[in-house]
Formats: C-alpha cells, sequence, structure tokens
C-alpha cells in the first residue's frame, strides 16, 4: 500500500524529540527529509539529510522544495537567552513558514510548549482559547510561533496544528511530570491525527497521555481525532503521598511551567 | 412486568428509520401506533397502523388521540423544493405539536438533523446552546421545529427531545460518517432514555456514536442520561490515512453539512 | 447630488409602519418600488407600486427585477391562525430571498420582532447572540425568516440585517412600551444605518430607542453605527410610580413579549 | 514506610459519614484526632477522642491544637430551624476557619452539600464557577461556608476543598440518587486527593460518583485528581423504566435538591 | 395624587444612610415605619417610630405587621467581630426575611456593600454574576444576606435588589472613593428604580455613581431603570495626578475592598 | 505644583505621533527624554534628546536609567520585511523591557496597533480578552510585544498599559477611519490615564475616540479611567451615504485590519 506523503520534512531531527521521531514517522512518507543544525549521521533508507540553520533564509527556502508537510522541531528547546532564542526560534520559524507559503506546502505541525501558557496557576483549567502566559523567553518565542501560524493560516491558508508539548520522556521525573507527561506513543499518535485529519485550520493542541489531575482540556481539538493510550498513572508508586505542603510562594508549584520560571540567564 | 406507556406514536414509521424503529420500541408500550404517508404493511401484534398526511391537520388531531408520547420521523429527510419540505415538515410538524397539546401529550421526541448546524465548519465545536445554522431547506425546516418545540414547552409544557441525529446507518459510508455515525443500536438506547428521563423540558441532544473526532458535545444533555455503547473506531480500517489534503473550497469537508449543502433543486 | 440607490424595494407598503416608511425612505433611492397585498393608492413621484401577494412564488420573483436592495415588511404583523402566518411570513419570505438569489440583490432589511424573543423574562438581558424564545406563532415565523436570512448569507452571500422591532408608534401605549419603544425618527435611522453600512453580513439589531430600562444590548450590531437619538424618557409622566404589583403569574409582565403570549385564535 | 501527616482531624466523627470514615482515614496520619458533640465511644490506637461543641470558641481553639489538616464534617446535616443551623453550623464552621488561621493549619476539606445548589433545575449542568442557589436554610450554611472558606483563602491563606456531597449511602434509595449517589469508596478517595494534592487553594468539587445523567462536571477540579471508581449503574435494575411524569409542579423532581426542599419546620 | 405605597418600612433608620434617607422616601409611602436599635427621636408627619433589635425574631415579627414593602439597612455597617455581626446581620436579615414570608411582603431591597466582592483586584471588571468575595466579616454577612435573599425568592417569591453600595457620602474622601462614590440624590434613585419597577425577582445591583474608571457594570440590573445623575468627576480636582506609584502589596489599591480588608479585630 | 515624575522616556520621538506627543506630556515630568534612531533637533526647556538605536541593548541600557516611566513609540510603524521589523520592534522592544527591569522602571506604555487584531472580520465586536489576530509582520511584532509585557508583569512586576492605537491623524483619510479615528486629544488623555492610574497591571487598551460603528469595546480597561472627548461624527459630511457594496471579497472592508493586509513586500 502507498504511503500518504511523497515526502515530509522533520525539522530539529538531531535533537530529544527529533531522534525519537526519525523511525517512527516513516510509515507516513516515502520519504522523510530530516533537518538540524547538528549532525545527524548518515542517511538511512528513505531519508535524506540536509544540515541547515534555520535562521539561514535561503537555505530554509531550499529546504522546503518538494515537501508535501512540515514536522516543525527545530530551535532550542529550553530557556536560553533572547537572542539566541530570537535567532533560532523566531528568526527560524518565520524562515519556515515563509519557505512553505514559497512552495505552496499545505500543513505544518509546529512544536509548540506548554511554556507558552506557564505562568497559568496549577489550579487553573485552560483549553484552547485559554489566552496565552508565556513563563520564559523560550515560551514566548513559542507564542511567537502561534501567531506566525495565525496569520499565515488568514492571509495564505497555511494549516498548522500548534503541538503544545507538556513532558515528553520515557517516564515522569518528578510530581508536576504526572500532569503533564506526554509518553513517546502519544506523542507519535498526535502528530499523525494532525498530519491526516482532512481540516485542521490553526488548531491548538496540548500534548500529554491521559494522566490524573491535568489542567488542560482538549476538546477544542477535537476534529484532530487524537486520544491517548498512555497515561502517567502506571507510574504513580514513584511519588508517594505527602502532607508537606510546598511554600505559599514556591513558583514551580504554583504555576504550570514549573522550574522552568528560575531557568535562564536574566533572572541569575 | 407491565410496559412503560400504555401507548405511543411512531410518525414517519415507513421511512429508513422508522423500518428500523419499529420492532425495537415494541418493549415501551402495550400498543406502538405506526403512521406514515406512504403503505407500512400489515399491524402486527401490538401495533396500529394509521396512515395520514402529517399535513393533514384534522387527520393529525385524530392520529394522536390516545398518545402518551410521540417519536416524530414523519416528513421529508432529503433536501427538496422549499415547497415540499413546507408543506411535510413545517405544517406536518405544526400539526403534530398542536394535536398534542389538544390531546394532552406531555412529550416528544423530535427527529431533528445536523442539517439544522450543518453551516459550521468542520473545525468548530458545538454544544446544545450553538447557534443553528442550517445547511438546506430541510435543514431549515428541522430549525423550525426545534423551536416550535421550544414554544409549546414554554407556552403549553409539552417536553421535547430534539435528537439533531447525524448518519444513523448500519455502517459509515465516508469520511465524514467516521465522525457522524450513529449506530441503530445507539439510536435506540437515545429514544430510551429520552421517552424515561423524569424531566426533559426543551433538550437538544445530538446522536452520534461514540467516535473519534466529534464536533458536538452532550454534556448539556447530560440529565437524559443517554451513553453511546458503538463507535466508529471499528471501521476505521475503511478510510486508510491519507496526505491528499481536500481542496480549501470544498464545502463538503469544510462544513459540518458535508455534500448535503450542494443538494437540492436550488443551486443546479 | 445623486442618490445611493437607483431602486430599493419597501414590501408591507399598506402597513402600518410602511406607511410611515414610505415617504421617509424617498432619499435614498432614484426609485422606491413599494409592494403589498392591499391598495396603496397612486404612485408618486420616484414611486412604483406593483400589488402584490407574497405566497405567488412568480410574482415575487418578478417583484425584485432591478432592486438593489430590500425592505422586507410585509407579511402578518399581529398573531394569526398557523396556516395564515405561514403562507404569507414563511413561504412569502422565502420567496423574497429566492428571488433575491436570483437577481442578485446584495442586501436586505428584515423586520424581525421582538417577539422572536418574547419569551425570555422582564429581568433577563439579551444580546445579539441570546437563543430565541418566540412567544407565539408570529415570533415563530420571525424566528424562521431569521434563519433563512443566516442560510441564504452562509450559501448564496446575501446580507441581511434583522431588525428586532420593539413598539413603533407615535409614543408608549404602556409601560412595557415605555421599555420597548421604537420612535418613527430611529426606526428611519436604524434602516438607513443598515442599507448603507459597508459590510452587514447577517446582523441582528434591536429596533428600541435610548430608553430606560431596555433587556436588549447592540454592541454586537455595533458595526451598524446606529445610535437612537429619541427616548420614551419623555413619556415618563404618562406612567406614574405604583407600589401595586403584578400577580406573580401575570404572563403580560413576566414576559418581555408582553400580552402577545396570550393573543391568537390558538389558547381561546 | 511513614504516613503522610503527624495528625488530622475529623470533626462530625459521630454523625453518618463521620463513622464510615474514622478507621478509613486512618492511613494518612499517624494520629485521627476525633470530634464531635455525641458520643463517640472508645479511643482506638492512632486516635484522640475529643468532645467538643463547635459553637464553643474556646473549645474549637483547643481542639485544633497540633493539627496539619481538618476533614469539617461536624454539625447539623439535614434541615431544620435556623437558628440550630445558625449556632451549629455558621458559627461552628467560623470558629474551625478561626483556630484554623490562629494555629497555622494549611488545609481543611468541609463538607459541603448539594444543597449549596439545590434550586438549579435537574436540566441545567453546573460546575465549580455556577451560581449557588441553597435550596433550604442546610444549604445557606454551606453556602456561607464556603464562603468563609474563600474568606480565609484570600486574606489567610488557607487552602480549602468544597466537597459538595451529593448522596453518600450504601445504595441510591430512590431514582434523583441514581444521579447523586456518592459511594464510600469514592467519597474516601476524594477526601485523599483532597488532602494530597500540592495545591488546592479555593476549589470546590462535586462529590458524586460515575453515574449516568448526572448535572455536575468536575472538570475545574481537576487539578485534585480525583476520578471515582463506582456507579450507580449496578443498581439500574432497582429503578425501572417509567413513562409515568411527575406532575408538571413536582419540586422534587423539578430541582436538584430533590424533597429536601419541601423539609424542615418552616413551611409546615 | 395618592403615594404608590400605604406603608413602607426602613431599617436602620439611625444609621449614616438611615438618616440620609428618613425624608427622602415620604413621598413613596402614607407611611414610613422606622427602626432601629438606637433612638430615632420623634415620629414625625407620615412616620412610625419602632424601636427593634432585629436579632429579635419575635420583635421582627411584629415589625413588619402592615408592611408592604422593605428598606432593609438595619444591622452592622462596618467590620467588627464574627459574634456582633452574626447576630445583627446574620440572623437580623433571616427575621426580616422570615417575617417578611410570614406578612406576605412582596418586595425588599437589601442594603449589600461592596465589600461582598471586595477581594476582586482593582483591574477587574465585575457584574451581577461575578463571583463573590467577601474581604472582612461585614462583607461575608452580606454574601449571606445576598443568598438568603435568593433563597426566598426561589422558595417564597419574596422579590428583593441586592444594592451593593459603594461609598456613600457627601464627596469623596480618598482617590478609591472617586471610583465608588454613590451621591446621596443617586442611591435614592436606585432605591426609587428598585421598589417601583414590576418585577425585579433577585437583582443585584451596585450603587455607584456616573464615575470614571468604575469596576461595575450595571447592565444585568438594567430592568431596574437606574440611571445615576451624579459622578465624582466634579472633584477631581481633590486628587491631583501622581506618578507615585503604591506599594506592589499594598492591599488598599490592590483590592476593590479597600483599606476594609485590614480592619476589624481579627488580624490585630 | 510639581509635576507627577521626574523623568519619563518617549521612544520614537521623531516618529509621526512621537512629534505630536513631544510637546504634550510635559505636564507630565520635570524632563522628558526623548530617544529616536533619526534625528530629533535640538533639546528644549525641560527635554533632554538620546538618538539610540533601540536594538542596541546596551544603549538601550543607558537610555532607561533614571526613568520612571516609559511611553514606548520607538520602532517600525508600518508594514515592512521581516527582518526589519525583528531588529527594530521585537529585538528593540526586548531591550526597553531588559532595561527597565534593570533599572528597575515600574511603568510602561506600549504603543501597540489594531493590526495585532485585523484579521478579525469588520462585523466581529472584539474587547481586551479577545484573540489577536495579526494582519501582517508589523502586526505580528505587536502581538509579541504585547506578549513580552505580559511576560514582565507575571515574572518582574512592570506594568504595562498596551494601546492598540487606531488611526491617530488629523482627520480621517478613508470610510474605514471613520470607525479606528483617535483624535490627538484622545490619544494625549489615553495617555495620561494610563501613567497615573494607580494599577494597572497588563492592561489592554483599544485607541479609538467615540466614534460611531466601532467594533471595540474597552470597558475591561476600565480601570485606566480613560473617556474619550472627540469623535469622528464631525468629518461625517466627508463620506456621503453609498449603495455601492465593496466587492464579497475584498480584504481591505471584509477585515478590521484594512488595506494594511495587503501592505508589505512580501505578497508583490
Amino acid at each position: 500500500m502507498s504511503k500518504p506523503f511523497k515526502r515530509i520534512l522533520l525539522t530539529g531531527a538531531a535533537g530529544g524529540l527529533g531522534k525519537i521521531l526519525r523511525d517512527r514517522i516513516k510509515p507516513w512518507a516515502d520519504v522523510v527529509r530530516l533537518s538540524d543544525i547538528s549532525d545527524m549521521g548518515e542517511a538511512r533508507e528513505g531519508e535524506e539529510i540536509v544540515r541547515c540553520d534555520l535562521s539561514d533564509k535561503a537555505a530554509v527556502l531550499n529546504l522546503l522544495e518538494g515537501v508535501e508537510a512540515v514536522l516543525h522541531f527545530g530551535g532550542i528547546s529550553t530557556e536560553n537567552t533572547f537572542e539566541n532564542i530570537m535567532f533560532a526560534n523566531i528568526q527560524g520559524t518565520y524562515n519556515v513558514y515563509e519557505a512553505a507559503h514559497k512552495h505552496g506546502v499545505r500543513r505544518i505541525v509546529f512544536a509548540s510548549s506548554n511554556h507558552a501558557i506557564g505562568f497559568h496557576k496549577t489550579t487553573e483549567h485552560l483549553d484552547a482559547e485559554s489566552p496565552t502566559r508565556p513563563d520564559s523567553m523560550y515560551g514566548l518565542s513559542k507564542v511567537f510561533g502561534e501567531q506566525l501560524a495565525r496569520y499565515y493560516w488568514d492571509r495564505a491558508g497555511i494549516e498548522t496544528v500548534c503541538l503544545r508539548i507538556g513532558s515528553s520522556f520515557p517516564e515522569p521525573k518528578n510530581p508536576r511530570m504526572m500532569v503533564t507527561w506526554f509518553s513517546y506513543e502519544d506523542l507519535v499518535e498526535s502528530l499523525r491525527c494532525s498530519l491526516m485529519a482532512p481540516r485542521v485550520g490553526h488548531t491548538v493542541l496540548y500534548g500529554m497521555s491521559d494522566n490524573d489531575g491535568v489542567w488542560w482540556d482538549n476538546r477544542k481539538a477535537g476534529h484532530i481525532g487524537f486520544h491517548p493510550k498512555d497515561s502517567s498513572r502506571q507510574f504513580r508508586h514513584m511519588f508517594p503521598d505527602t502532607g508537606a505542603y510546598p511554600a505559599p510562594d514556591d513558583a514551580a508549584t504554583l504555576y504550570q511551567g514549573g522550574g522552568f520560571i528560575n531557568d535562564g540567564p536574566m533572572y541569575k
């Protein structure tokens, strides 16, 4: 049976999640083009390797040639200086969308982040229409990317699913991740749904597994048809009950963004 | 054990869904009165057959005599000329409610349709309070029926469940029906709940099974107690993933009403 | 200076408000075509008289030929039997829209009514998105007309302002009309705004003057640019304060539709 | 393994639910202090017994000494005269919060009740932000307690989960309780979640099992992480379908509070 | 011309606002009954003086005999101990409503307070449906009174306007009162509207003049027909512009309740 | 009398609005520091001139030294290439906020733009919480600035009023500007209110005069206390009524952003 796409592009292929996705997305396209600023090793069967700095407009224009859909995971994925974030994430994402527009690419999945809304409290509940509250320069660049995607949808008809990824690791590392955990299997399934749904327009989807105690509601992305199969419940024994309440001003438990709020060079 | 009702009426008993329901609703009443403009064959045990044109006010007044509750499935169920729709669906439904009022009938289940809201986009999510957006003369007649029911509730105390039926067929016929599919079993269960709930007032219930990717949210009809048992997931293999996106202006995938929007004699 | 339109149509020109409008709308078009089922007298300068039953589809098709915009005030304007309402208001309004579609008319002002929402309580506050609650067969036909207009906007691009007229008389006749009063000057100004605004899509506008104690909020129709100049305050002396509270179940003060709820042949 | 708390307090320990909880909450604290105005028998291992009238401010101040968290189930739990309710529930709850403030207690679970919202109709659907509608003096005292808790959170930083308990009995006693049933196991689990969640601020949680036909939506309390395991579905055979609709003005089926509305000495 | 009422009752007639109202409400009733726990001097023409402790149930029952409507301004009007507040405001208001119910009184205007919502921030905007956030024991007693009124409306059909009075003084005393100022003339007019409107059900009305920079929106009380005539703008010269921003944690400018939050004996 | 501030900073002082403001803001501070990338002429009394490229982080750090509040009007104010916008508006605004944080500046007024929400339709009505819909690279940079301001409020306590300026010119130049016009007097008053209000947190204020037909609602910024004095009504004669409706796909009348949507180098 033929694959859904002839060629899709994965940016950030050498990053933490890029490595996880590299093999798992192969069933979706005859050719998977992989891109990163870092070394990605040899191209394997069904792969194309294109090393590329996303802040290089001309290079990105070439990168998107012949591509039908993009999984945009490239850029910096933790807190950093504003300048580094600006070139890698703001200018880089602009370059990707402008190239997509030039080449007629119809759909992009944008790896956004919970840090776009990280300054909401952990007693608040959000959906796709809740206001953004970035908790860091990194989170701010993700808000920018979502709004850029909105512009390219309204202006140029490029569809985007903004996937606000929680914590995608083999297992939760702390109590907060019991809430935000996003298993690799569920991440892959969310990407599949985002690429294959007939219409997505500009959709915001929270990337989380079927965990208990969650803050986010995905009903407004229901048309994507994504339903997680995993849950952090299996790891509950790792974090036993405790009556030791956090300090009233402990930012890492007050806000959804967790410890991220205190990262980065600015406030040190 | 005695049955819940002495006599209920099913209009449209010779139609597509009427035939499905004819046997399945027997456990709910000592006598099921069946009505249609077309031939319904012989009356079987526990049945009464009354052939009737719903646009005939006097005939409909007779039809509802001695009835405790009505399943109103009669009328035209696809796009047609305005005039045909007006007599069968608008005048016909008025005649049913006025007769119900005259005879003191307390509750009606009205077979409404997703075409009452078909001009909402397939990236929108609706509940019972979303504005109607009819996609056809047929859909417009269903909006009329729902509002007529609202009037008879406010004015005369007749309770109605407006069941906005998705696609009730043995199995989905196209990708859209993966979203809108309503199994016969779930249809019957939704009718049972609608008839038996102690209080329904004027309730709007979307008629769909437990499918993935749905656009409709039934929480505001939660008091009905309807929970679907079936799902279109079992048919997923029939519609494999595709990266062939529909044309940007393809109405059948842009709007929830699907191809219906282009049916009927008016726009040809 | 040339007038904005070459030809506009006023239906219902022999009715209560039609007579008021006949002269006042002349500044807007070189030719005002007047239509009614009743006699309208002689055509004056700048007028065309076309006697027409709106339930006659062919006649209505002729009526709209050469027309740029329609003020649709025709039909029955008080409670009546369902059948009379159906032919005059439901079929009649359908005929107007279908003819508008055939002739490429771009905009219609539809004389809707507060009776489309008359079953809301007098302690409730509504705007353009509040659910309709018809209080009569008449009100139900206005809901139908508004939804028909919605359909012709979504499907055929015809713009409509649905003007939910309160009580348009020389002065308020009872305490309720202190709330719902709509001076003739304000009525005319609302029509001018509705015709001249560059974009109206499908807009619902409540027709009331700048009265005290109102139930309706026109902000969602703000783009029309209508601002009433009159107010029922000038008539306040006609209805002195009273501590004689109405009976708890007095429908005429409980519901926004007032005494209308008890009119008509059905409940007598 | 050590228990989460050193000492927690259960008020109302001799009451209906207090007796159920007495043993079940032992795993959460080295010492469970039990309090009631009535006799509680002998203290068992891991228990402290303190007989106390909650309307006695000084006694309550002593009662909370050395306590880390409170399960406040004390007071009158059915309709009664206003005066009795005022002393036991209004003054009593004030005394508990003021003592908690004096002793630096960080968290309280307040046994509120569905009767705080009992005058909503059974066709309405509520969440944590729906307006309260007390159906009795008892319900009014629960609204007071929730607002008192709100004040102590805003003013003094004491966290509270207001648990609006439905009907916590071994099994449903009537059709209404099919909707409101709250199994003992689910009650205990909801308390565990309420005590152990890292942040709760001022949270309203409806206390019900995973029943069909429910009126209440707990998503805004999602951060508590409570998921019921039981359901009233197992008792469905006890209440067979019926077409015998209740009288239009039957308060016990019209309102969520059920028969409670007619209890108490005032309206007899 | 006869006056609207035969007899109305003003409680708290010896208090700050009671004295202001005493003469101004005379045009509304043949007899104004005045009540207070303190001395009110001699009865003048058209007055009845009844000295009464509102916490005395039997006395209050007598107090309301023969009364058509109540302006309930009695009780404690500043922060105080919980116990004092409980007897004067909570028990006192209960006694008033229960007596009103016994005597068939149809309407009450309840002098509520902005301190019922005082813990909302000064950058928030509220209307009648915003959640209450009491800022003091006093504010909590006003929330109780509003909910008691809600109960007596739902249960017994007594209508109430809850007037959340801002700052009713001859002129603003500080910058906060520029926002919350409620002139005596506007206070009286709001009472007149509240008494004379044909239907009020349970209405919440914010008591403020037409000031700049307000936090409260009275549209949901529009049916009362109250429109302030005064404005604090006339006092603007008293509070010149300043760039001296308050400390970030200054409660009196952070919260709508102002300095009240720090009053009372509890936190000293 | 002393002025409210010792020193405030105006960036973009050589721009269109900067020149207008230069003299008008003098009453608010002993010293007005003026900054621009272009020549600003000689410093006059009470002025300091600092020529500065906002994309130069070190220079901006110096620029804000000794400043109490900032009116940030600097950067590019029309559509341009993404790269130019990125350095001037995105990096430039970051530099301003980071310098404000370093120097302890408490408040900034950010000159945002209606182009942050320009892709909403002209039949939609927005308030401060409506989602942004940038219509250009320029508009996107304003969304970025608003979100950056949000971050610096949540993280660092810097207050911002985001002033979404409509069309600030001596008079409207086209029919759209009848809606969006913002007189210079009203602009200045809005800045005064934004600087002097005791608390603003993160406030979005639409910059428009008291025009007819507006799309924007400033109630959620009511605490600023801004009330426009001017109106475009005085210019109504310049744009006479017309029945010549724009083409259905004419972007300049379909969207609030007007012709801006088609500006810039990208789509040519």
